[in-house]
């Protein structure tokens, strides 16, 4: 068993101060990884060893052997297998679909410049279609708590290599809760940033108009990290955005600067009869009641409008977005696509451009309806997944079972929020509990600030390993500065 | 004939300054419009009169009889027929179709709590889907120049009322060129605004997610009069915008603060044949090139993603917009709807959601494209209307000379631009010509400081009215300061 099992990005800076080698403790660990470990897709070879080694050489070089300007000099990563990286071939969890991509997705290319080294691409659900982690010709992907228990997913692989310790970040993608689902699941940091903030270029696409590159870590110092390294506008990616000069002084407070304080949470949060999520959810409030923190509020809300906007997601013409992704594919291999992703992304023949304008009518209103709902409200308290369901009871019944599991997260994306999913204690069987703050675009800072001071007062060990949590930092600085309007000239 | 004929919004406030009464000015107004004019539906009656008199006079006792606080007191105006207004019935220019609104539209209602009176509803191309002027069964509207000649539209009526100078302003709505096509072909300014500046609150939709409330009038002044007089965030209107606090200062030129003096133009113009307008556009030039204003600069470009943007707009599933606009009505009365409009509407059948989203990536990659090519330019300048033609020669080929009109204001909206048409001198054949200013969202004021600079330097008469023009006001404050950060707290 390698040394480096648990290790946080902070634990790897440290070995590597103090003398360790990267390409003896990756050989360790790839050596480690198992060929029966459904959570890999595709892992690093000898020659793609020699090839990172080499690279990473050349990156210590340039910087004169300044491990300072290599924030992330070699570290371990894995994606999940809808990122393009040189040297694996990109399945998207269809190996029918898979192809050799000719050059690194861009967060891969900024990681990789920033020293971190590529081990694996991970599994997910099919064309990151799904929040399960089994639909994969790959296999289901186990939770890391309980074999029986879904990984959660899209993002099931990413998840689960990170909450085992076999690397200490990996990247997902986030379009409907990929990446923050399996983190509740399996006791990690999921990190859904503001959309545009990480740039898709290089990524398979469920939804482009929703996609997120999403950040799994083992804590927020780690996801924070990585998500400063790899964010910055990508102008060949027409969805990657700039941050703002300030962000509006008038707008609802949901989207305004300042910190998140005043917290809404489901007045009727939702279950599904699952009593242990239900019992949690109300330990992790009453924790948070007590979070000796000033100005934090819990706000009960009638969550109505996100729900709707939620229910919208599915059922509505989004489903058309992942059609667009693999027309071309899914015109000449129908038979290569799992059946449920199949099923679903068929949904796009029932709609029309018509209703495709309607649907958006309705998004803008509802986005509306909320703004005024959070006009004086910072943020949102909610389970990361509401139910934590058997990998049998999901093959039973894929498609409502897996809509229940985005209750909470769907309409985030849709409403241009960002989130942070994080650990919240246990439920009584043993499994993980989650919960995830939301805000307005560009917060993301404001949240990583929030969820440190949270997990500082109710530490969970790290993933599934045993490992106690470090301190987190206690501050993260706004990315979008709070702003006094001096006319210049 | 009225003596108000051809007056200036200033003109109108000039006379009440002096103790004119506005039933007697309007009435005698009134008893002057046609039957036959056919760029009308509706006019104000007698009972309608009385009715706006009271309100008016109530209006006065609120503010102690200070006219300082009632900028448009007395002053009359229009609507296109696709504004809701209490006691008119709105047709959008299909008889079939109208029904009488229960309140006035949020651009209505402010202008009359800023005292301005509402006389009647103009002709439209139906449902506002054309830029011709020609088609709506309450008739052709004729140049205001040229009976023989387009009005252009879709606000034709609109656009026709303020050039023979029967009221000083006018509300129209431009989606696609409508608030902009018909100034240019009137020697009127058209101010078609930034996106969600003016409420679309009680607007028919034409493409509900670009439609724009646009303001026609006979000079700078009085547009921007208007304009700032009916601005404002209207939460019940999900497409309504707040300015933001700031431009952002690493954006492109053409979106960061600043006033507008690098002006890109088309490198080889379209004028398809009309070697009027082509003449016209380079005496234009020369003007502009002699301009003596600081830091002007004309820089030829190659419009080839404005040009695939706009076509974008014609030929995608944007008309789908329009379908979900009149879907129900379509459904009940297809025979009731103009052959062209319902041609044109019918085109929506042909795309289904995945052509959409397709459609809208396809945008987004134009948007950045163009972006890009404008990262230091800060507005255009463009030919209003390419072409001046007949309503026999549309009537013969009505889509294909409806495009070609297009050419320089279908792209604007989609790219989320603001747009100023001014008068720029006249043609051989004494039909008027018109240039546009287009800037980035939000910068509608400077393009009113440099469209000033413009009109001041080569004034033409007010509309068809031969009246001299007044100076224009040399500047206008940028609605969006520019800002230094300042970090607070």
């Amino acid at each position: 068993m390698p040394t480096t099992l648990g290790w946080t990005i902070t634990d790897w800076q440290q070995a590597y101060r103090e003398g360790a080698e990267p390409e003896s403790l990756i050989s360790k660990l790839l050596d480690y990884l198992k060929d029966t470990d459904n959570a890999w897709i595709s892992r690093l070879d000898d020659q793609g060893l020699n090839t990172a080694m080499a690279e990473l050489s050349e990156h210590l070089e340039e910087v004169d052997g300044d491990l300072a300007q290599l924030p992330l000099f070699g570290v371990p990563f894995a994606v999940k297998d809808n990122i393009d990286a040189v040297g694996m071939a990109t399945t998207a969890g269809c190996p029918a679909f898979a192809y050799q991509p000719g050059q690194d997705a861009a967060v891969v290319r900024k990681l990789k410049a920033a020293g971190a080294v590529l081990i694996g691409k991970t599994n997910l659900d099919q064309f990151a279609t799904g929040l399960v982690g089994t639909r994969s010709p790959y296999g289901a992907v186990s939770n890391s708590f309980n074999k029986k228990v879904i990984s959660g997913g899209s993002s099931s692989g990413s998840a689960s290599v990170v909450a085992r310790g076999l690397v200490p970040f990996s990247l997902g993608t986030d379009t409907a809760g990929s990446g923050r689902v399996p983190a509740g699941l399996n006791n990690l940091v999921g990190l859904k940033p503001t959309k545009g903030l990480l740039s898709i270029e290089g990524v398979v696409p469920a939804c482009r108009s929703l996609d997120c590159v999403s950040v799994f870590g083992l804590t927020i110092h780690d996801a924070a990290l990585v998500a400063d390294c790899i964010s910055g506008f990508e102008p060949a990616d027409a969805y990657s955005r700039k941050a703002p000069t300030a962000l509006p002084l008038d707008a609802p407070a949901i989207r305004r600067s300042g910190p998140v304080q005043r917290l809404a949470i489901p007045d009727s949060p939702r279950f599904f009869g699952d009593q242990q999520a239900e019992a949690a959810w109300n330990t992790a409030l009453s924790q948070w009641r007590q979070l000796d923190t000033a100005g934090i509020e819990l706000v009960p809300l009638d969550f109505t409008p996100m729900l709707e906007l939620a229910a919208l997601l599915y059922e509505g013409p989004w489903v058309a977005e992942r059609h667009a992704a693999v027309e071309a594919f899914m015109a000449n291999h129908a038979a290569d696509i799992n059946t449920t992703v199949r099923s679903i992304i068929s949904n796009a023949g029932k709609f029309g451009a018509t209703d495709t304008f309607k649907a958006q009518y309705r998004k803008e209103e509802l986005v509306r309806q909320i703004d005024t709902l959070l006009s004086e409200i910072d943020g949102l308290l909610v389970p990361t997944a509401p139910i934590a369901p058997t990998i049998d009871a999901v093959n039973v019944n894929p498609v409502e079972l897996n809509s229940q599991l985005g209750t909470y997260t769907n309409f985030v994306n849709l409403a241009d929020l960002c989130a942070l999913a994080v650990p919240a204690g246990f439920r009584d069987d043993g499994l993980p509990f989650g919960v995830t703050l939301i805000s307005g675009a560009w917060k993301d800072r404001e949240l990583q600030t929030l969820a440190s001071q949270w997990l500082n007062a109710h530490p969970t060990p790290l993933g599934a390993t045993d490992k106690p949590r470090p301190q987190e930092v206690a501050t993260y600085p706004p990315a979008v500065p709070m702003v006094q309007v001096a006319v210049v000239g």
